[in-house]
């Protein structure tokens, strides 16, 4: 089968491409062919013995999308996006890349499906596409269950939001096969400390894991909804394997999490790797990151996901230990 | 004050052009100028002492809403839309008129709001959005609250729904003012029976008030959610002189109603109009209008816009009393 990732040059995924290559299949399928798109240049998937192409290319334009589904991809994972905070600062650029790069990859999908002079079988390929709680918009209830509205309050999950309608017309008419999942914060991100308002969720536990100090904006009671990076592979590869007609029409979800507040990151932090690394958390309270997160959504009742068989990580140890495991080679300190 | 009608040839668009032309003033201030858009000729208002306008233009040619918004309107009501039957036959119509049409005015605002050569005053004008319960698919609660979300089961709910996320989006960004209400059914609907899937909900009213012969495709005990042509106006008006900061930033609000079975209605008939007229409605069971109308909503709890003071039918004997004031001058029978 050929497996289109596009936005494969993040963190997500090249993650997913590392774990698409190591297992060799997607629901008991052979992977022959793996296209790897962004708008940066992806790496060569490492050790993949079937055919391999890298893009680099810019989904607002309508043409590459056109490319993208002339190759005909079985699974198509749509994770490319520009982030919350650069669709806030730019306007134009947010509608451009998040809304018509999704719309015109949907729609180049469906023109694929139409063409007269197609090969042989029809064109309806699987549609992986990551939305994210970014749809919700405070007041919330204290769990956000599988029917509360999408309000968001960030042009970025208004951009998600359309794309999940979009997704599901798209689905119903049969021009495709889609899903869209919400991810929750992934946590620990791994890399460097980046300037997202959501960054400390994952600086507070990374850096000291390594012996580098952390500095820690709001207050330890603040509750938010996480997944592993290892998670949320799993939750792509779920995606592009379960059978799609048990969710009906209704093809947006709320993954699985795990709600903590950033007292439990820390004792769980104190567990894993004592004292000495929760003292190198720096405590400077800023108002504004602390205005911002609290308009986000703190927990949920992700009944539908868990019944259609999505997991999520079932402590904050496991989410320490897989970071520990998959970025550190199992050693911490610095 | 100048107001913009698009959508005016439509019926709740020529009722609205009436009323706002018979009180003269909205929220107080004298309506100086009207312009009213169609795709086809709106007629010129009658009796307007201002300066009036009609245009016959196409909204999902970008140019169309650059014109528009060039006109500077204080509130502009868009009420056009293809309707769902046709959005659901013409996937590309449906999406090039209630998508990009919709699309195309918001920017258009924006565009005129930042026009650098622009007069004195920056633009940010009231817009009020007609949406409709379409936004919401089967299954539902027994009665839709607030909160409930989007899953439309149509293309033009889904293209209704994507409005009112533009809608909230470029209210929130400080582009215009925007509401968004969520029409219910509109009940007694004037004219001649139609193919709509919803026709014979006002068809087995209508036409026995004047002598004619009706058919009744489903079951008495079909539920459903109506207001008059009256109380549609009455919305518009509120919506277009409501206070929106009381709203925050979720801006789409269903619009209340009147809950009511085929039965229901057809008991009010018999009070107002007599069992010769009941007599009138031949019923002849029709599957796929019975299973069409099986996935619409039927109750709602609209206690937002009720707060907001919006109102609506209380009986269904004043639905049918305000259409024989309305259309047929006061009289009853053939």
């Amino acid at each position: 089968m050929h497996i289109l990732i596009i936005g494969a040059a993040g963190m997500v995924g090249r993650k997913l491409t590392d774990k698409l290559v190591a297992e060799g299949h997607l629901g008991g399928k052979a992977i022959t062919q793996l296209t790897l798109a962004d708008v940066v240049a992806p790496a060569a998937p490492e050790g993949f013995p079937g055919k391999a192409e890298t893009l680099t290319v810019d989904l607002s334009a309508p043409e590459t999308a056109t490319r993208l589904a002339a190759g005909r991809p079985d699974v198509i994972y749509h994770l490319a996006a520009i982030v919350s905070g650069e669709a806030e600062a730019d306007f134009e650029k947010g509608y451009r890349i998040n809304l018509d790069g999704t719309r015109h990859l949907f729609e180049a999908i469906r023109q694929e499906g139409l063409r007269k002079d197609a090969p042989d079988q029809p064109y309806k390929p699987r549609v992986v596409f990551t939305s994210s709680i970014a749809v919700f918009g405070a007041p919330f209830p204290d769990k956000i269950g599988d029917e509360f509205f999408t309000a968001p309050l960030t042009s970025y999950g208004t951009q998600k939001a359309i794309g999940e309608l979009l997704l599901s017309d798209y689905s119903r008419r049969g021009f495709f096969d889609g899903i869209g999942i919400r991810l929750p914060t992934i946590c620990i991100r791994p890399g460097k400390p980046n300037k997202a308002a959501s960054g400390f969720f994952s600086n507070i536990l990374r850096e000291p894991l390594v012996g580098q100090e952390a500095v820690l904006p709001v207050s330890p009671d603040v509750r938010h909804w996480f997944a592993s990076p290892r998670s949320a592979v799993g939750f792509l590869l779920h995606a592009g394997t379960l059978d799609l007609a048990r969710l009906g029409w209704r093809r947006n979800l709320n993954m699985p999490g795990l709600s903590a507040t950033v007292g439990e990151e820390i004792e769980s932090l104190r567990r894993l790797a004592g004292d000495k690394a929760v003292a190198l958390i720096r405590t400077e309270p800023d108002e504004t990151i602390t205005r911002i997160v609290d308009g986000w959504a703190q927990d949920f009742d992700a009944r539908r996901a868990l019944e259609l068989g999505f997991k999520a990580d079932a402590t904050f140890d496991d989410i320490i230990r897989a970071h520990v495991e998959d970025e550190l080679g199992g050693r911490i300190g610095g």
